[in-house]
């Protein structure tokens, strides 16, 4: 069988899978996630022997030290793989809940129900345990998926879909309510994501290129997160001590994740204050220093920022900083130069914070908080699928809800349109 | 300026007005749209003179009769226009509003908060009431809107531009908040589904010909609305009465509009004793019937259905009869036909209705109720900028909330991620 025809009869079996999965029940779903925790606690052996096939090819193929790190499975991750299972169990279930039920002057009586949005694609690059995490939330929000990992992870990935489909068989759901596209080849890519008649929405975690790639030629909507340029800004009337301790949290507490703050903001009437009690923590945690012209003036171990700084994700242990006259000021950089993810603004002034509040256009917007909070889990959601930098359909981190629709419910008595 | 500069010029300057609209207050907003209604009160001459010319042309061009009732303006269509102002500016004011804040166990509080989609592309067909519609919906929802009608429309829109500019103005609003595109280049159309640096998303407002080619180019989000093949299941518990009314009233209270029943599902207990009173009524109302095989054992005057027509929206005075075994094999039926926009099920039966409710993949289902309901209006929603049979971000009737999203906020007092 081609890949084309290969991924037209997963999508169909996605697409029959799914309306099992719309009507079954919180117990059903629940059973399976169980299910499939207590197989990979069984099969945890051959996971670890088949991802150390992976690895061992994956040395061969050069990959770097930070993928291999990605790639690799060990008892701790498998651990957690099967807690996330157990959690997300426990969640409530957000399928079906109606809200808003009115009566309205015709006598009908109109509402909303959360319902799954059908078939979701998921496509990911090395890290195997994101098979799992992504079964378990489109099983959990009664979607069926279809998973497409990294080539790299191909035996690893073949184990858990074994796994996979044990638990949902379990459960009496579907073998194809969750499927693991089973081809390394890249043209199963290509073909996920132009059949609107089989696939609802794609998901795609990994690197800025693939998800550039994957919305250019999407025939189908995208749940995407692209950049996390990420700003604090220390205003007029920010709490030093607050100001100091949120920006080392946001710089320092993990690089390289898209809530690590990027960009640094600071009123010119509190950089001197601030700016050298600052820049020598920052120093000392190792965080390299690039800042406008005001900011070299107050501090000698910063190098000049350039144009291209202020966009830059730097994923790294690198920090711009600018000096800004007002409010108006950092919200029009914030806007312009950002990627509408995760700002704060640390201040005890509350006009000015509600107006940050208001006017800085991300998806998630913070008063004397670290931008690090931006997180499913840190939300409350439970769990996350990834972050969306879009603007519709969901914003900021996307847990189960993030994977469901509403519908209308309508409740009559008879009555007919006048 | 060539076209695609020009587009590019209204998308900038959107872009820039976005920002100006998504923080402009309810008053202002409201103040601009009761001052658009009384321009066009002041320019209803000018507009008819305008429209008039549409007319001349429209007629020169050969345009049927149908486009041109959509094409011609009068006082009466010219009231409507200005009661629909009134009634936007009268609607509460989505943006701003706070949901859902919960204090979580890291100290932080979040929730989200309701915010325009920034920039929308509206592109539509003969009608020139609709540059009003479109222009009072996006503006009340703090959006930057750019309309692009139907090039036969082009002189009574740019009168209507004017309007609008006029009453942006006397708000102190950015006159490009609303911009309607004025060449009937068709590269236009082309721009504007491409440019997703200024434009967020596109509504389609037309034939399914114009949305499909729209859907399928664009660059952008597009919220949409395909056919719509709309069902009524008489269950083996309905009452007759009621059977009977909703099935007249949701095939012949109007022709031609999407939420119009296009195929009836009749129970096998009920149809002899539904179907020949029912059918007689719907024959007296002109209405054509076709039905499956059980259907012509029954009736006389009904005329054999293929496979086409289950799938057929008619928009006309048809109607497709399909006798079944039972609950299953109608929700099979209507998931798998219709065009998942609005279906009813008439029964007296609980566990029956209420597994009609959840399991119909549809943008609204419906209980003892006309289809005819699925409306904006009929919702309450107190507007509609078009039905949604999409299944991300908005099903069903869009109004404001539809042209808005939700961001994050986070109330912090210090908080740093531990």
């Amino acid at each position: 069988m081609d890949v084309l025809s290969y991924m037209q009869s997963l999508g169909q079996a996605a697409r029959d899978a799914s309306r099992a999965m719309a009507k079954a029940s919180t117990n059903k779903k629940n059973h399976a996630l169980l299910a499939i925790a207590q197989t990979i606690e069984a099969q945890r052996q051959a996971i670890i022997a088949a991802n150390a096939k992976d690895m061992v090819a994956a040395q061969k193929n050069g990959l770097d030290a930070a993928l291999l790190d990605r790639l690799e499975l060990n008892d701790e991750r498998i651990d957690a793989m099967i807690e996330g299972l157990q959690q997300v169990a426990a969640l409530t279930d957000p399928v079906g809940e109606i809200t808003g039920l009115k009566y309205l002057p015709s006598g009908i009586q109109v509402g909303q129900m959360r319902v799954p949005l059908g078939v979701i694609g998921i496509i990911y690059e090395s890290r195997p345990n994101v098979t799992i995490e992504a079964a378990s939330l489109c099983l959990k929000s009664g979607n069926a998926a279809i998973l497409r990992g990294g080539s790299e992870a191909i035996e690893a990935n073949r184990v858990l879909a074994d796994c996979i489909r044990s638990g949902l068989a379990s459960a009496n759901l579907p073998a194809s309510a969750v499927q693991v596209v089973d081809t390394t080849d890249r043209a199963a890519v290509g073909a996920l994501i132009t059949m609107p008649e089989f696939v609802d929405v794609i998901v795609p975690r990994g690197g800025k290129g693939l998800i550039e790639r994957i919305s250019k030629e999407a025939k189908v909507p995208v749940i995407k997160h692209l950049d996390g340029v990420c700003h604090v800004y220390l205003d007029e009337f920010a709490d030093k001590t607050k100001a100091i301790n949120i920006t080392i949290n946001a710089k320092t507490h993990r690089n390289g994740t898209c809530n690590t703050l990027e960009t640094l903001l600071v009123h010119e009437k509190v950089a001197v204050e601030f700016l050298p009690e600052l820049s020598t923590a920052l120093l000392d945690l190792g965080v390299e220093l690039r800042g406008c012209k005001a900011t070299q003036a107050i501090l000698s171990k910063v190098k000049p920022a350039t144009e291209e700084d202020w966009f830059e994700e730097y994923l790294g242990p690198i920090l711009a900083i600018k000096i800004v006259k007002n409010l108006d000021e950092a919200i029009a950089h914030i806007n312009h130069y950002g990627s509408h993810h995760t700002d704060s603004i640390i201040s005890e002034n509350y006009s000015l914070s509600r107006r940050f509040l208001t006017e800085v256009d991300s998806s998630s917007v913070m008063i004397n908080a670290s931008t690090r909070f931006a997180d499913g889990f840190e939300y409350g959601l439970g769990a996350e699928i990834g972050i969306s930098t879009d603007k519709i359909h969901a914003r900021g981190p996307v847990g189960l809800e993030g994977l469901t629709s509403q519908k209308y419910v309508v409740l009559g008595n008879g009555e007919v349109r006048k």
